[in-house]
């Protein structure tokens, strides 16, 4: 992607705390190779500053300074050390955890301080005006050192409504110890936009102190929170790509970025980051092993689609009636849903979108509506299987009896998958396809670490003779969803299958009443659209 | 539930559109009895007003219309037909669409009419004249035929920025002929706060309509949203439940009462209905087949989940230093999360929950983290599975070799599970299982609908005869989740079951190559910790 290689204007700070507060996100569990490979991520897409953990609380942490500095280039995201200020009645100089923030060896350190006097006296166990000192020694000793600093507020806007005055001389404190950015902190999420706006206007105007933001999500505000804030004068907003973060989360990286640069038109990214922002958005989904959230804003692979018959009508006049911003500013692009309520029009986008002309042909059209109503009626979906449904479409081209007489590569007599446990805990899994090609009956067997893949073995076993091109084929993804959740294991079963053939990825979709079943299903849809993707023209 | 059988005060509406806009989500299909199950949760929940669908459009809707009027006694809420005003040039009284809405014989009609002059010329391809003609005939038409009225503008906010004079003149339109309500809709999505709160002011203090609400979240701001423009005097806010709706969604229907609720100190609801929100929530994702989001505000299963170390410490000195609600007032509840990240204070507050007495035991503590580690690292979830992290810690309790010496109610020698797909097209599943109880070798077959059905049916076969407890017995839910989503089928697998024996569900965890496998881990855990829970000691 084109990123200037010079540092973003310190002016507005774009500060992420994947690695650290996001990874408190339930579920999540980084490695150190993790936090390398998202710290790449979000540097090339531009952030200003990467809270890369909590050296010295964290052996993994620590490792993480260490190799990032040796292993990874940045060039736009300063890194940033967490911790927290020193211990009562010790001396910052002196306190190992501020040692160990030094040695992480990170140019910016955000230093916790507790800014709810509740919080001082009954989590800190120590007297509000030493919480202030140690505020002062320990901003004071790291920028002796050298160091950045920035000073997190925690629990500030809790604080500030049950004692706004000694929430205030916390901020000061930091202000006038040499701290950069006091970044006030919802902690506990539970703040709404017009509360934030007030609180943040008023500590500006009475502390004079550069400020930040850190927003949670548990009201359901937190894109909305930091917005109010920078309305309010912060210039400093903390996120977390897809809003990782305990409990609900904390404020989401991409809408706030998304909304500073496309409806505040300020430029807090390199020029064209945000086009990458989609890309980005999955591929940190990815490394944390989480499904990238279909929903998200602007991101999310549904946030473009369109499945109102209506609007697919009015879309087909003008794609900006039905959209706030154009997709490809931000990576992402428009979807045309099928389902039995998305109506003709949506059908004929759909087919425009996967290259089959149908002509505006009422009579098809109508059949393939109805087509996919039915399937969809057994558990069958479309919207995230164009492949398969390319191949329902071809079906009906070939007229009303389409799915009778469709033209396949090879037809399937039967199949079995055994999977077995030995004694000895070591698993044995073979499956055995007899399918018909080119007129000839292929009988093959083939194991695997799974009853699928030696389907999936055994199906390429038995097809590659007469289609060499299958060797190209590789499974890259594959769902299993429950329908029913409520009735165990004897539930209808979803499998969704995502295949490559190293230039393209397309998915298939199979139902059957148990993962197997399914799973044939879908591994059938995939090689059929693989070889028509090659080229090759159904034998039968 | 307890609710006040009157109706809510109609001076604020709290009005859900889930049947109408929230269909409109990517991957929801609802049936007729869905719809009219969502709608008993919905008026249970204690919603003013259920916007049913668009009867005429879709049959489906029609018939909802009918067998809702005919099946559901309604205590809180009043049901709502959604439909267009009358066509151009045609007359409202005669129009079929309009009595269709007519047909559908709800008390209350909502009326979609255009607001932006570029819809009403390029989507509705008519004069800026005739559209608020035909807005003004149609309210006109529906109150002399007794109905109440809402006016939807659509695209209202994007239609005021680019012809304020235009938006204005349709609401007063709608306001001088009668609709009780004119609701902006954000439709695109595309607003912050700021906005909606000042173009909402403006336009209640220019028209002196009642003003609604209507937000989608493609900003990640639609609560947000809704709020502001509560605050700008709007008294009536259209959501839907779980935030379900076209592309990114609809204001979510809980935070917003929540907010109202719990923030404004306001009165939306019945008594006692909040207190049921998590359930509600859970049980309309259920009947809509989608996963409850479990990072939702207020009422995901995470939303008040705490992992940090840190955090966990804190909490155990005072809860509320740590959460914005109590979790009771929404009927959610505060969790503990194991993880490598959580630390003795979470497993012990965690043992604690489970009823297991830690008892401060530093050494055993220490071990349970580390095998949790450890486990994790292979895969492993306890967060999800808290029957099998009580297995885990009995192990411990019994020593440094808890996991080699573990009693079990039985072991398993080996297992093999056959699916084969028939030339008929029929599938036929059958297990063996070998396991070895109270001193004896049982070997056991059964046949199922999936090869986990048999096996869990194979396992229950042969220990019944000496725990006849397993009867009880009973697979609610089963989630397969690939771990490695970019590896296909060669993926680990981790296998989430819930079961119940009548009184209460639990949740196991397996992890394996393959799924088959990893099924039979959490298999193996669930039927343990079945019997555990019927009293039954171990034998061997």
């Amino acid at each position: 992607m084109t990123t200037e290689t010079s540092r973003p204007d310190d002016a507005f700070h774009v500060f992420d705390t994947t690695l650290r507060d996001g990874a408190q996100r339930e579920g999540i569990n980084l490695t150190v190779a993790d936090k390398l490979t998202i710290a790449r991520y979000l540097d090339e897409f531009g952030v200003g500053f990467i809270e890369g953990g909590w050296p010295g609380a964290n052996p993994r942490d620590t490792e993480f300074f260490a190799r990032a500095k040796a292993e990874v280039a940045f060039r736009n995201a300063q890194l940033v050390a967490f911790g927290a200020t020193r211990r009562p009645g010790a001396r910052a100089a002196e306190d190992p955890q501020v040692k160990a923030l030094l040695d992480a060896g990170a140019p910016v350190v955000t230093l916790v301080a507790k800014a709810h006097d509740r919080h001082v006296e009954l989590a800190l166990r120590t007297t509000l005006d030493e919480n202030v000192e140690m505020i002062r020694d320990t901003v004071t000793h790291l920028r002796e050192q050298g160091r950045r600093v920035f000073v997190d507020c925690e629990h500030f806007f809790d604080g500030y409504r049950a004692n706004p005055g000694y929430a205030k001389a916390v901020v000061r404190a930091a202000h006038e110890s040499g701290a950069d950015v006091v970044v006030l902190c919802d902690t506990n999420g539970g703040m709404l936009p017009a509360q934030i706006q007030a609180i943040v206007a008023t500590v500006a105007a009475d502390t004079g102190a550069r400020l930040g933001i850190h927003a949670q999500d548990d009201t359901g505000c937190a894109v909305a929170n930091t917005l109010a804030a920078v309305d309010a004068g912060a210039t400093h907003v903390q996120c977390t790509a897809n809003g990782y973060g305990e409990r609900v989360g904390n404020a989401n990286l991409f809408p706030v970025v998304a909304a500073l640069e496309l409806k505040y038109g300020m430029k807090v990214l390199p020029e064209g980051a945000l086009r990458e922002m989609t890309r980005v958005s999955h591929a940190v989904a990815e490394v944390v092993n989480l499904t990238p959230a279909t929903h998200q804003p602007y991101v999310g692979v549904s946030a473009f689609a369109h499945k109102a018959g209506l609007h697919a009508s009015a879309i087909k006049v003008d794609p900006d009636l039905y959209q706030h911003i154009d997709p490809e500013l931000v990576g992402n692009r428009i979807r045309m849903l099928v389902s039995d309520m998305a109506g003709r029009a949506s059908v004929e986008l759909k087919g425009k979108e996967l290259g089959v002309d149908l002509g505006g042909d009422r009579e098809l059209i109508g059949r393939v509506v109805d087509r996919v109503k039915e399937r969809e009626l057994q558990g069958y979906t479309y919207e995230a299987a164009d492949a398969s449904f390319e191949l329902l479409l071809r079906d009906e081209l070939r007229g009303p009896e389409g799915e009778g007489q469709a033209r396949r590569h090879f037809r399937t007599e039967s199949w079995r998958a055994i999977v077995e446990d030995r004694p000895d805990g070591t698993h044995a899994n073979e499956a055995t396809v007899k399918v018909w090609a080119k007129g000839e009956r292929i009988v093959a067997t083939a194991e695997g670490n799974g009853p699928v893949n030696a389907l999936d073995r055994a199906l390429r076993v038995a097809l590659e003779r007469m289609y060499p091109e299958l060797a190209k084929l590789e499974l890259v993804d594959y769902k299993v969803r429950i329908l029913e959740g409520k009735h165990g294991t004897s539930s209808t079963t979803r499998v969704l299958i995502s295949t490559t053939d190293g230039d393209g990825e397309w998915s298939t979709v199979g139902v059957a009443d148990n993962v197997i079943a399914a799973s044939w299903q879908a591994l059938e849809d995939a090689v059929t659209y693989g070889l028509l993707r090659a080229g090759i023209e159904p034998a039968e």
